[in-house]
């Protein structure tokens, strides 16, 4: 192990569409806290729309904010509590703190916490540099097999996965899922893991379309083709993962009676729904938002011989070029960009 | 136990606004069937609607049809494989009749059967006439200190009870119902009796506001005073009994992270709901449709000390009078008016 | 589609241990019914227990019965009721026909019906014979790639996934399993097709333990082997599949707490069990009766990659065999022998 | 508020059946802890265990500790972190202090921690003292109208409470419960708070029988008397309060198919169970181990009009009787003895 420096990189916002290189000094892992240089930083779509608008919803960016959230590393130093063999292990990092006191935290809600904080979330700084602290058990070990990238990905992973798991997929269920872009992909392989039978994608793009069908989907269609009739599919669940409204609408008629629709593409704040519809077939409508104990099942899934975590990769930047990570999507062929802070 | 005649009363809604009394046929029990000597049917908001505007939706009264689905009466009769000793039973009866041989029914949502056939839905005659016959499982004893009145009340009462079961409420659970009449005070009531703890309930006629205080609610509140702040309730479930769009925005804003909206009150086809926030706060939207297993919950429920389902009698009205019971929910002051067929 | 036939063959149970080739007339499919021409007949160690012992528990032989009730078959004829383009289906048969008019059957758990008929069970007649009637959404139909033999194992594949259903096995689950033979590889396999990370497996039997890896089991020991130590696994779920005393204490040691330990393999009437033990961890220990609802999920699994039912066979018999048959079991490398009654 | 002393008076169990008034420094609380001046303290089966034997199985009293854990008292001061208004409020204590880092603690099951601290289990020091610190999250705010007896026996209640829920009572169940001492007579009040309509109870002791029957019994029985026949109750819930062999198998014969038993009452460390039974009948046998979220709940069902908590206590006992308090019990009639340490 390397001792730790003094300073370390950090790509840092600070204003939107403004990202610089600083030198900061390296955190200090707290009591029951890790330190965890960083080496895989996942772009998310929240990083892009904090670097592009300077704020989402009513987070705004008011001060310099290093951004990344879907962060692996390795331990190399442990704060009071924590024991000393920690150090050197290779782990994907929860990016939530909960208030752990509250009772949404004592009730496996903790997703709710009102008193969150969240890497790249203002003012709570994120995962764009060479180290960061974590608390001890956010930090998930990964298996050897699994790649820094992969590990990494275990965050966007954990959307699928707990998008899932409110929708109550399970074995043999019958998925709808509109938009396959990364969560949309992702979402359909936790659909898999879960052991769905048939998993049924929408996405205008066509190349989006074939991709996913190596990602857990087992058909594809253009919404706008006259052949796809979402209402004749009867499905048990429709997670929406692209955040149009019109999709969110073909996913309400995708549904069978008794369906589960769970929003995980952030669209309009408004919709107007059919809500008389929700109600003459019961369908439950929710979102997602975080998640609760899904390292554990993410890292499971992700060893099933069909997953494929890092066939998602589309591109690779360094820590000095996180501005060009943060553009990379406008191109419709990228799934998932990764900043890599240090090679194992 | 009197003979049967082979004639009987009958109200029947020949087309919208035009009922007629005639005499028809008494039916005769099929293999598991009982025939029920009618005592009270309650007035429904979907009776009244059938009557004024010959539809609901998509189904639409093309043929005579007999309204009338909240119903009481004692057992007369009975069909093959069904225990002679069932005759003089008196029961509530539950209105629908699924196929029992869909999945939706073998796996305990006979409330979502897509072939179920329905008192008083066209072109199923419902029961406001001297006869019904009804499948014996859904004949339900009921106790001998329970009225006539009660007993064909619990079809509604079901409905809350039912609203209460898909929104969770349980012991301790704070409670927001919009909607103060006869809906909104039985879903009270029901709220109670599974040990909810605050109850709030809110109703732009003050008098309604004043009785629900009477049918299990802690606090009534006009929706429109300034001292009202739905957002600052955090309630564990909203259950919208009111049908209006502004009290389903309400309730929505009077949800803590994670609870459930219930949907009772048929309002608008579409709403435009702030799903951004849905999905924040991690809320579930559902409503009801029809029920499943809770005669037996809502006897139990109407046998708690302080449930009073008698009081929600406000008119009383000979089968010759069902037009006018039909007509008598234009009074704000009226809550229910019953049917009285025949009595005990 | 040929003609059915008057008379059929039928390999009949006089008393224990005395089977007869009797001629038989064909049933007649009646509302709401189908009947089959039998394909594959699996023997199920119940069966081998009604032939051996002439009774199990308080079921007793006391008239001739046809045992067998794993089973596919064909769709020759339909009831009243049934549309007639059933007629050709490859099926596969669920072997239990509750009253649909319960309690139970009314609220999603038709396996406690207390009138249930069920093929083999005396009095009624199981399916060693050429033909058989099954109420119409029992038979359900299978994809052309599964063998009719694999179609038949859905039923002994259903006691492994209702096992799982009520253990909670899901995604990332840790599973131990004791006993390797027939119930055991398909429970194990089930366990896989839900996710579960960790299906580890004993069994006294080197060569079932060997087996068994091929069966999704991801380890398997000899409880004996000094080096395994259940109290060790901390697993979410534990199933019994053996019917041996000790192995359920080990399972029960075996369980992390708040574990689900599932019964499924017949043994003692009694056993002395450590309930401090299940107190302090708060284990749940319960059983499985039948199943509810999961041929849909079994077709659903069987169709996974790795999931290979057909691996099961070890023997095939003719119909005028069925005695060898249920003899074939005392051989420990015999996992599930199949009585052929026609061919595809 | 007076200003806090530095030191307080402890009774102290020194070893088995030898407790001493001590002088003992008060503690201080720490960050995220209040500072309590306790007021009511029941006296628990448990406290007596230590006191009479020095151990409860392997808890071993091997150094001075201070007994209870039914705690009511008063903020006094609060840690770093803690609003200083909360000073003064009137509060109920929850015993546990869980590690909240945990897989267990994440997930809502907080109970089944494995680096629990607990008033009163070796080596913690209970609430037989001046004052106490606890977490301020474990510090539940009671209603006015709620006495200080009552706020402490808020823990009882919660054994019934999680008793009740694990069992899976709800409005309408048909519950059995073994044993009519404290912990029966809480079990059975929670089971009306949530809604159960037949409470049936059984007791060896006729003074008990009759006593339950103030606490929500709605039947009362000498399992002894030829008449009881706890086969014929089919109950949806058994609830095992006395740690009576015989009384778990009443219990066992007394469920419905698919029935929920859950063992409360300590008694052998094995027993022999009729698992075919329970097999058959699909019967979960679960046990209860501390609770979570339980006071919100106990809360909300103390208020209810018809729960009277403070008839449950049969005898107050100052701080300085408190071994008095320990052997109370053994007086038939007794059912809780209060050691009362301070008044409001």
């Amino acid at each position: 192990m390397n001792a730790v420096p003094a300073t370390m990189r950090a790509s840092v916002l600070l204003e939107k569409q403004r990202i610089e290189l600083q030198e900061r000094p390296v955190p200090r892992p707290g009591p029951g806290e890790v330190l965890i240089q960083v080496r895989s930083v996942g772009v998310c779509g929240s990083d892009v729309h904090y670097y592009k608008e300077g704020r989402i919803g009513h987070h705004i960016v008011e001060q310099p904010l290093i951004l990344g959230h879907e962060v692996s590393g390795v331990i190399v130093d442990v704060g009071a509590g924590v024991p000393e063999d920690r150090v050197g292990e290779r782990v994907a990092v929860e990016p939530q703190r909960p208030c752990r006191r509250c009772r949404f935290c004592k009730t496996g809600r903790q997703n709710l916490c009102e008193r969150m904080e969240f890497y790249a979330t203002p003012p709570i700084d994120g995962t764009f540099c060479d180290y960061v602290v974590a608390p001890a058990d956010f930090a998930h070990l990964v298996p050897d097999a699994m790649s820094d990238h992969a590990a990494a990905l275990l965050e966007p992973f954990s959307v699928g996965i707990w998008a899932c798991t409110k929708a109550r997929v399970g074995l043999g269920s019958k998925v709808f899922i509109t938009g396959a872009g990364p969560i949309g992909a992702l979402t359909s392989l936790a659909a898999r893991s879960f052991g769905a039978a048939e998993i049924i994608v929408t996405d205008l793009v066509e190349s989006r379309r074939n991709r996913i069908l190596e990602f857990g989907a087992t058909a594809a269609f253009d919404p706008r083709d006259a052949d796809f009739d979402a209402a004749a599919l009867a499905a048990d669940a429709f997670i929406e993962c692209s955040g149009a409204t019109p999709a969110v609408l073909s996913g309400i008629d995708a549904l069978a009676p008794g369906g589960v629709a769970v929003l995980v593409g952030l669209g309009a704040e408004e919709m107007a729904l059919p809500v008389q519809r929700i109600m003459m077939k019961e369908i439950s409508l929710t979102g997602v938002f975080r998640y609760v104990d899904t390292w554990p099942k993410a890292i499971a899934a992700a060893q099933q011989p069909a997953t494929n975590l890092d066939d998602l990769v589309t591109a690779e930047f360094d820590l000095e070029d996180s501005e060009a990570a943060l553009n990379s999507d406008a191109d419709p062929a990228s799934m998932k960009s990764i900043v890599v802070v240090s090679r194992g």
